[in-house]
């Protein structure tokens, strides 16, 4: 398990490290669904996204020793630039597996933070066997995507933060990937503000958790063809669901169009640009899947790095 | 002439009204022009455009009787926004004059802020002669794009705010449309620290300001391509070219390209988005117009409201 102390810790280590990203607001939004709503922006956080949090966390953790040996990771977006970052900061050589029909951007951002980048077949599997491979051969240290504690801890300070500023909260709603950030998430929120409901999002498409939850025990999707492409996990760690069936609440679904307008809005309205999996938890809130009125929610932007062909496609 | 009295009695009629708008850093933005940058993000004031504070300021400052008789503006943009939320919210009647093919969602949003609008022909002249037909014939109040002090005092609570949050700054970069916005700007800047650079900085296709300047008289040029709408203004005002005239220490000039390529920046690394014309002033940092590096620069982004179907061709 992760406790909020651990969280703590990793609000102490990413201090003048990670940035603490503001809360957005927009009255039309409140106007629209009936709540007040603040969004945690997490898509200006250093890479765009909340993964540099665990990233660095679980890396600075790391003993000389395991820093010499280098880190390893595996991801075909935000988790490779997170790691990428976090490893120059820290004076790490970083090795980053990608699918080889990854995004050329995403790839130029990790390879500009210093990474080494090792390309790989398109499927989870393959990319797991590659990774696991080079770690055997040269003994490199694995940053796991979410199941991790360190992990787990650093993407918790972002519901640690947001606690902090909104202790009145009723509602925080959060992505859910792999799971790491809202099991961190759900510990600081609980810990904080016992009386605040942790709501996860997924889309219909890549509802692994959707099912898990209500299953009570990991279900394993065969596919996530999903425009919310940090969704596209087939199910969520062992230790993040333990953890999510304690602090969770629920979790609900949205449909993939449902986070595309929610993207619009944004774009067209609060003038912010937002991953499809970014917008997610809030278009949880505009599609009233939570059925509430005149609460304080806050949903967790969590990134921010669309692609900007993607983005012209989205925008017809 | 506007003192920067009128500036903070202006500030005292906006604050809990306007936005106290940001201030945003991009890290590798200072790595790329060898300065320390913020810019100034008037992308999220109400109504997604400076406009709102000058459009107020003047609204307020109206007798009983004149509130009674309504207001009349004439704009394409975001003035027309301004003048109708301002309006809307001091319970005042508003009319707005747009040219016919004005872009359908902004004038949806001065509808939406339940201002009565007006279609007129598409140039600037026509626009002109129905305003004045109609306030003749109401007896409207007009309210001024640019050529007025209480518009003037309004937009220079921008500089007011950047200033008391940037005391040590070297440089303000203002974009200049008919001057409203760089003529309260600097006298508020200048006020509160005399060593600070203001400089203007328009589209070469829209360079009237610029030529102005050199001339030391108002040149007033035959037409203003510019992919920068709020810059398409003919002719600086007199009075803000008076002020321009004392207050500012230059002007410059970028391409059209340069704004589109800071537009794409601000998209792609900060996540924000820039109409064209509010990406003028930070375009002119990192075209590197003005020469300099390890200087303390605020450039201001005056709005957000780029037309999602312009976005999407500008990211082709």
């Amino acid at each position: 398990m992760v406790s909020h102390v651990e969280i703590e810790q990793a609000a102490h280590t990413l201090r003048n490290v990670a940035h603490r990203t503001p809360l957005y607001h927009s009255s039309m939004f409140d106007r629209m669904t009936g709540n007040r709503v603040w969004f945690k922006a997490e898509n200006v956080q250093r890479i765009g996204a909340f993964k540099f949090r665990g990233a660095y966390n679980l890396i600075a953790s790391l003993s000389e020793e395991e820093r010499r040996r280098g880190v390893i990771a595996h991801s075909s977006g935000n988790h490779a630039q997170g790691v990428a970052l976090a490893s120059k900061l820290l004076g790490v050589r970083a090795v980053v597996v990608m699918p080889e029909g990854s995004v050329a951007s995403k790839v130029d951002a990790a390879r500009e933070y210093g990474a080494e980048i090792v390309f790989c077949g398109e499927n989870y599997d393959d990319r797991a066997r590659v990774t696991s491979d080079l770690q055997a051969k040269h003994g490199y240290v694995l940053v796991h995507p979410f199941e991790d504690p360190r992990i787990i801890a650093g993407q918790g300070t972002v519901g640690l933060e947001v606690l902090q500023d909104l202790p009145e909260l009723d509602y925080l709603i959060v992505p859910i990937g792999g799971g790491g950030l809202i099991a961190g998430c759900s510990i600081a929120a609980k810990h904080l503000s016992p009386s605040v409901k942790v709501i996860g999002v997924e889309t219909e498409k890549a509802n692994d958790a959707y099912q898990s939850f209500r299953a009570g025990r990991i279900v394993r999707i065969a596919r996530a063809d999903t425009i919310a492409d940090g969704m596209r996990t087939l199910a969520v760690g062992t230790l993040n669901f333990e953890i999510m069936q304690k602090f969770v609440d629920d979790v609900v679904v949205v449909r993939d169009e449902d986070a595309i307008a929610m993207m619009r809005f944004f774009l067209e309205r609060m003038k912010t640009v937002v991953e499809p999996t970014g917008a997610v938890a809030a278009a949880a809130i505009s599609a009233n899947r939570l059925g509430v009125s005149g609460k304080k929610i806050c949903a967790v932007i969590s990134g921010g790095n669309v692609d900007i062909h993607l983005l012209r496609t989205l925008l017809s």
